[in-house]
């Protein structure tokens, strides 16, 4: 049988919880720095809360869980390596920038389903406040974002994945190659993505002889408005159509009235889309087969003054209820 | 039959050329910049020469070769995500800091193992001047090192893993854990790092109920002559006894009149010494089992100016002849 969402937990910010998706987080903070000396300490928390709540979930010790899985947005993944010290797992790093979620799950599920790991616990987190200092310009400067600007989540998401037991199991994974369009607007990250998910798209419909309709849902990580628009349109010109089953978490989580611009991104955007929303819908019958695609702009502050253009990728997991 | 080292191939700076372990290089580098813009796209174009190196070696086509899987020191692995770029394979990035070379051939094996690839190539690289602008000083202000400071490698190493050949052979990985005793000194790394490639070693040992005498050698990655010492008393306090077959990467690629104080560091070191010196040791039947540890410290200026001490991480992989 292929490996298993044992347990789910996500921990949000509030501007998460004043969303369309707020009822379907298991946590939501009342601000953003949560009585932490730094928002970096701030989101350590976050993903330390994720993935202790989805462990308790799962009702497994930690001695039954024999690989931490984890990335987020900070240099050095320095949130993830912080867990990890709390959570004492044996730890793989993975760095896909926002797409880090779905490649925990493809790589978490290939260890299990090779016979390397009975559980494993994977999860991302990003922050707002974190990301965009170290990104762009710290929020305390007030600058004024372009529309086709997004808002990076804060929260993180974490899941147990196992070898047997009941939930929604992980039966597929393509997992995605760098593509680079020459985007160098660090404003329109949609557009740096697009190109990489919609690869991934099309090389998982070839790979796997599908086509969009196969899914209840397709759901990039965080293409936003700009990006999923791009991404559709893309898809289109390679011979594929896609309907309204393709979608985006960095469209889903945010009203229009919250002021977001292009919409939501972060690590955290599709792990607590897919482990809140998601995981709920999988679970009450509603979605049979989801096709998670998370979505990464590798954007360097420092390769980007060089005058470097913005890499993307996009790693793909099936999930079927 | 376990996964195999099909190809193997490094590239280094001047001053590991110059070192005692020069002849073992497949290329040597006579300066640090090598016609490029940016110390930055040097260090992409090591890590792409060291992977189209063994590649090229290996004899396959890159249509077979499912996986790519790399990690360097740069924030966002930005050398990992370029050369990723330019060989367009499905691409898993990791970040162990300089145990990624360990890291990525664990991870690989298991995906060979398990079945999910048939070949997979790995690589890291790192580079003395990027290394230390990004994480201490630029190197052109000339400040003074301490007596415990390791002086980064300039190079990239890469292997082609596969799942039949001719070759050593990857048998057995034990994931480390991250342990952080609270060590602050950014000049120190070998010390921060000393606690988790012990307890690496101590729990690999006991896994496998097997003891150091059991290997030809053990390399760990970049503890350096600081971190070494203290590994080895750390070792003998658990009550395990090792002798001269317990060395490190580290210590060994510099000569003591080149002036790097502790010894070397960087993700390159350990991936050169092992893809060079040990790897031709291996084929030479010098050497029949051989336990390489990469070590990590997960330093990140952050939070180390906002008053975190540094954890670290050891990776271990056993390659037999």
């Amino acid at each position: 049988m292929p490996p298993v969402i044992l347990a789910s937990y996500t921990v949000v910010g509030p501007k998460e919880g004043q969303g369309p998706l707020g009822t379907t987080f298991d946590e939501v903070w009342t601000d953003n720095i949560h009585g932490e000396k730094s928002w970096e300490r701030a989101e350590s928390k976050l993903l330390e809360t994720a993935m202790q709540g989805a462990l308790k979930q799962s009702g497994l010790n930690p001695e039954h869980v024999d690989y931490m899985l984890a990335g987020d947005l900070l240099n050095q993944i320095i949130s993830s390596n912080f867990s990890a010290r709390t959570m004492a797992l044996p730890y793989i790093g993975l760095y896909g920038a926002c797409s880090t979620m779905a490649l925990s799950m493809a790589v978490g599920s290939m260890l299990i389903d090779g016979q390397f790991a009975r559980n494993v616990l994977v999860g991302v987190s990003s922050h707002h406040e974190t990301a965009e200092r170290q990104y762009r310009l710290p929020t305390e400067q007030g600058m004024q974002r372009p529309m086709s600007a997004q808002w990076t989540v804060t929260g993180a998401g974490s899941l147990v994945l196992g070898q047997s037991g009941a939930g929604p199991r992980i039966t597929a994974a393509t997992i995605g190659r760098v593509l680079d369009y020459g985007e160098k607007d660090t404003a329109n990250m949609g557009a740096a993505m697009a190109p990489a998910v919609t690869d991934t798209l099309v090389n998982h419909f070839n790979d796997l002889n599908r086509k969009p309709q196969d899914y209840d849902l397709i759901a990039s990580g965080d293409l936003g408005m700009v990006g999923l628009a791009l991404s559709q349109e893309l898809l289109k010109r390679s011979g594929i159509t896609s309907g309204p089953e393709f979608t985006d978490c960095g469209v889903l989580i945010y009203d229009k009235n919250q002021d977001v611009h292009a919409g939501a991104s972060g690590c955290a955007c599709s792990a607590v889309v897919f482990a809140g929303n998601i995981m709920q819908r999988l679970k009450a019958g509603e979605l049979k087969r989801v096709l998670l695609v998370g979505s990464g702009a590798l954007h360097s502050p420092t390769s980007q003054q060089q005058g470097e253009s913005i890499p993307g990728i996009g790693h793909a997991v099936v999930i079927e209820a």
